[in-house]
């Protein structure tokens, strides 16, 4: 099984590491990150770096696809190299996903269009004008794509994939081994819960750091 | 606040990326991986390295140390320039943290003697011997040291740690801002869910990538 997480610049490093730390422990898989080209790619921080070995000429048709979010996802879901690629590779992989803001990628190669699918909480609005149907669910799966919401998401996202692709034994093996036990110390993980006052130190936030 | 995410060889990548992605939202903070010297450093599977930009020379005093985990802890608790730094940094450091077998360095670098701590479920018998008091708990704080359980747990340590270094309410929103409302399609994170034919998976596999 060949996966590809594709990567492009200010991805949000979660969104790609999630998928990946459950995805490479799987018995039997070939994970390779890949970009428009090899070499350094940096994440939305601006502090972390990814030295990717692959371009998308070398990965042609992964039979497993994941397109995580990030600010840059603003730009790689109009960047025709990009585009093409999520297209030619959706044509013969068994499954195309995507963790956050990558959903808009998808969108943008017109893989969503009057297809249920979710992403980030703050930019469900956007998936909507892009044709999906936005959904508030962690995970959706529709058909050979499988959407998840913002960022840790992902992980929820690849555990039910690990499943799809071996078993439910092995996909249980992998969160035990990565001791996915989550125990937030605080209940604000999604909008509902949050609520207006956690939203708003996120405004005031976003004035020093909009890329967040 | 100057925060210092050390990596080595072999390191897990989400052991490092979970705390990251949560502290390098922390208004003021100043992020940073450091190693024995600057450049590519590969994690466990081979397939995912991090261009890192700075040297332990470089970074000799951050307020908050954060040493992930994996097979190559194995190495860097016995490596002499390692422990210097750990040792060296921890004697300013606000807060010095650890995720999974990263706990293992510090207990090389004589940190946690005759203190709680935890690791990864598979190597408490080992923070023992090396002279701490293995509890299982997701996150141990023992005054400026605080270590978590495996993988994962680097998110919530991270949470919980934000909250101290700012408050409630900034770490809340970041929780939001990550969607960190974890949904685990199975019950198997821990060792007493998981029970033992998920162990015996686990052996399993590990005969194929003994890294795991």
């Amino acid at each position: 099984v060949q996966i590809a997480i594709m990567l492009f610049p200010d991805f949000t490093a979660l969104d790609a590491v999630g998928p990946y730390e459950v995805l490479q422990r799987l018995p039997g898989a070939e994970l390779t990150f890949v970009a428009s080209e090899r070499g350094p790619v940096s994440a939305d921080s601006g502090v972390l770096t990814i030295e990717v070995p692959a371009a998308f000429e070398d990965v042609p048709s992964p039979d497993i696809v994941v397109v995580p979010g990030g600010i840059g996802s603003r730009q790689a879901m109009v960047d025709d190299a990009t585009l093409d690629w999520v297209r030619q590779a959706h044509e013969t992989s068994r499954y195309t996903t995507s963790v956050c803001t990558g959903s808009l990628v998808l969108a943008g190669a017109g893989l969503l269009d009057g297809l249920d699918a979710t992403t980030h909480w703050g930019e469900m609005h956007t998936l909507g004008q892009l044709g999906a149907h936005p959904v508030e669910h962690r995970v959706v799966q529709q058909g050979r794509i499988i959407t998840s919401a913002g960022v840790s998401s992902g992980i929820d996202m690849a555990l039910t994939l690990a499943a799809m692709l071996s078993d439910e034994r092995t996909a249980k093996a992998i969160q035990l081994m990565i001791e996915y036990d989550p125990q937030p110390p605080f209940d604000a993980g999604s909008l509902a819960r949050a609520g207006d006052d956690i939203v708003e130190r996120i405004i005031e936030m976003a004035v020093d750091r909009p890329d967040l």
